[in-house]
């Protein structure tokens, strides 16, 4: 009798344990055979390339979006408009003048202000971190070309850039409060390569913007070196980039319409923006192409019980421009979950989310479902990526997938960004991950509608 | 009986086995200790950084030589001055126009030719070998932009540079002889970063120059991608190299004088110009630091038997014109060995000589002396390096170290060469190595003094 029980008891979890064709993991398992993501990374960064937000090359894209959203089946596909700041990259150039005449490599960071179109000349002055030149005299600095350096290198979990990544945005801003005639810093980024990493910088409020670039890896370690000899270093700039005021962006927006209207959206996103010197394929053509892709393969098992809305964000990179406005226009419908990728494309390895009960039992769910990929359980504290914060502060459900960062910050924000950095057997487990998760959110009907809200908004 | 005699004659091997302190094995031991090759690269990369032949750079570059030389006690330090036609580089652009509009990133192969200063744009005709260029008709390529491109991978011993180098030496001259416009190649190099392979290319006699460039490795496969897309696709290119008329350049040469002038010369040598992208740190910083280093080395054992020449070579890059001035001025000197390092600093695995007799007792112990650093025995058939392919030719005998070459052609020509590349360790192997080997050919009494002649004078 009491084997007896036991087998009756057992086989519910028996039937359950062999999985529906339409099922989560059925569909999970479908993902690490399906193209869709590859097709879209390389049809992104092939036929449109960069495209910086608020160019004439972002609006290619969103007319490639549309065609492409549409193309795949996926309905009431359109573009959200709104408008920006426009910035855009001139001509750049550095030189050592003394006591070593040599070309440097540079990129101006976004934001950066300009040179006169022949260039300034002035002295070096070098630190080694953040707070080094925070400390600095202001008599230290006024009317030199500061230079800072630092020794990022790379993390699974991309908290090295978390560390150095306000260097980037920070430094320019305290160094023309002090009065610099320009700042160039070592790229926040890991690669050996003379590939320098772009970036926004941020000023403070009418603040005006200096010259401000990042010299590659190699480069400031030259120049560190060069300073470490003694002799004083002069330097040579030519930054011209400029302001071109408002300029149109936008976001791409598409749906499954979900059987029940009242069940709520799935938000599922990438960012559709890039920056200029690379194609945008890790970053973020590969977010993109796996949302979508997810998206379209749990669209392919029935329509879901919610709403699921793939966004390709505009504006990510000069400041989620594109999130914000996502949120005002958006803020009170309905969403019981949202999550963007953002990570490029490499091996995923843990999954989080935000869910006010932190012992939801959705939760060993979805885990049970990632196990297989060898994707391990994390915190319920994620806040997303940054389109998606606005949305998690304000108490809709997140999740979020950590992709290792080994290799990302060698290749984020540089020339390299191109899509022979893809490798598409690591994009079809992002996309089986998310396939997975999404067919839960998509569908499960105890799936938790709230998050927690933030009654201090957290930054992005 | 039989043991004692085993006893005895084993003896004079026992004694043999200890190494004496200033004999080949020590010094090489010594060697793999020694940080004077990692200091004239350091030196040469940042203090000088590049250095192209026949430019105001190249000419600093003699200068710091001829100080750093005379620094670390050689004697005769002198300059051998000859003039090159000069060639440098300018302004350097290109966009697909049609369909994606989009930048690529390209250099000029040495020897180019240029377009106007606002550019060419011509329709593209692609070809995946030198083999289909050679066979196409000339109304295929008729006032088009040629692209070429081909499938290079890394191998240990350079093989598939002699392979494709062809692409980035004839193809030009072979598009031009077609009447195309200009011709972009995929760089004849193995990294998958978007920085382009410099390199000479060779026009045949009294032909006219066509804008010749080289696309970087992940530029190359999207222009291939985009044109097996079907559709017409239109260049824009803006190549303004110029040719600067004579110009001039040197050797570096500088001694340890030995014990009998009668004995011969012993020449190590590299090259001291450098493509203009990088700083020259593997091509060829580190091969002159190396040699440099290990005659250096054997000095410090004491006077050898026969002097040691080091030569740092000019303008090796765009035709090895420095070592044909060297044979030109120096071909009736006693040589009785030449050597070249030029294949960067990454691990030696192979020695190879070329002695008129390849039973040469020397050989054997040679190889003895490199076997602990995991160096193996090659044939003897080396024409060495091609600064002293001239000296080969004409029956000095040759001694060469083959480097491990899997990511030489990731870095080779391009901007990536600069210091960071340099694995100081694998650095020293190659000291030790060389120091081995020289301290033999400097002071062995049965040294050979004679290699092969060649008939038939052999190609660089």
């Amino acid at each position: 009798m009491k084997y007896l029980l036991l087998g009756l008891a057992a086989l519910p979890t028996l039937i359950l344990a062999q999985p529906s064709p339409n099922g989560p993991a059925a569909l999970r398992d479908l993902a690490l055979r399906d193209n869709t993501a590859w097709e879209i990374v390389e049809g992104l960064t092939t036929e449109v390339g960069p495209r910086l937000a608020g160019t004439v090359a972002e609006a290619h894209a969103r007319d490639w979006a549309v065609a492409r959203l549409k193309a795949l089946g996926f309905q009431n596909v359109r573009v959200d408009p709104f408008e920006i700041d426009g910035w855009e990259r001139g001509t750049e150039r550095a030189e050592i003048v003394a006591p070593f005449p040599q070309p440097l490599i540079l990129t101006a960071l976004g934001g950066s202000g300009a040179t006169p179109a022949d260039g300034i000349t002035r002295d070096v002055v070098g630190f080694g971190s953040l707070a080094e030149l925070e400390a600095a005299a202001p008599g230290a600095v006024r009317d030199k070309i500061v230079f800072v350096w630092h020794r990022m290198g790379p993390t699974q979990d991309a908290s090295s850039y978390v560390a150095f990544g306000p260097i980037r945005q920070k430094a320019p801003s305290i160094a023309a409060r002090k009065g610099a005639a320009a700042i160039v810093i070592r790229s926040v980024g890991t690669g050996n390569h003379r590939l320098p990493h772009a970036g926004a910088t941020f000023w403070a409020e009418k603040q005006e913007p200096i010259p401000a670039a990042a010299l590659s890896v190699p480069d400031a370690e030259q120049l560190e070196r060069i300073l470490a000899k003694g002799q004083p270093v002069r330097l040579k700039l030519v930054l011209t980039p400029r302001f071109t005021g408002k300029r149109p962006s936008g976001n791409v927006i598409a749906e499954i319409l979900g059987r029940d209207p009242n069940a709520g959206i799935v938000l599922v996103s990438g960012h559709l923006d890039s920056w200029d010197l690379g194609t945008g394929a890790i970053d973020d053509g590969a977010g993109i192409a796996i949302m979508t892709a997810a998206a379209r393969i749990v669209a392919s098992a029935g329509q879901p019980l919610r709403t699921i809305r793939v966004v390709w964000f505009g504006t990510e990179e000069t400041g989620s421009q594109g999130g914000d406005d996502y949120f005002r226009r958006h803020r009170d419908e309905k969403h019981v979950m949202a999550a963007e990728s953002d990570f490029g494309s490499d091996r995923p390895w843990k999954f989080e989310t935000r869910f006010a009960d932190s012992a939801d039992p959705v939760i060993p769910q979805l885990a049970a479902l990632l196990q297989p990929l060898g994707i391990t359980q994390g915190l319920n504290d994620s806040l997303g990526s940054s389109d998606v914060r606005p949305l998690a502060n304000n108490g809709t459900p997140i999740l979020s997938v950590r992709q290792d960062g080994m290799r990302y910050f060698d290749i984020h924000h540089t020339a390299d960004d191109t899509l022979d950095k893809v490798d598409s057997t690591q994009l079809r487990q992002n996309v089986a991950a998310w396939t997975a998760l999404l067919a839960v959110a998509a569908n499960d009907a105890n799936w938790p509608e709230n998050g927690v809200i933030q009654s201090k908004t957290i930054a992005k």
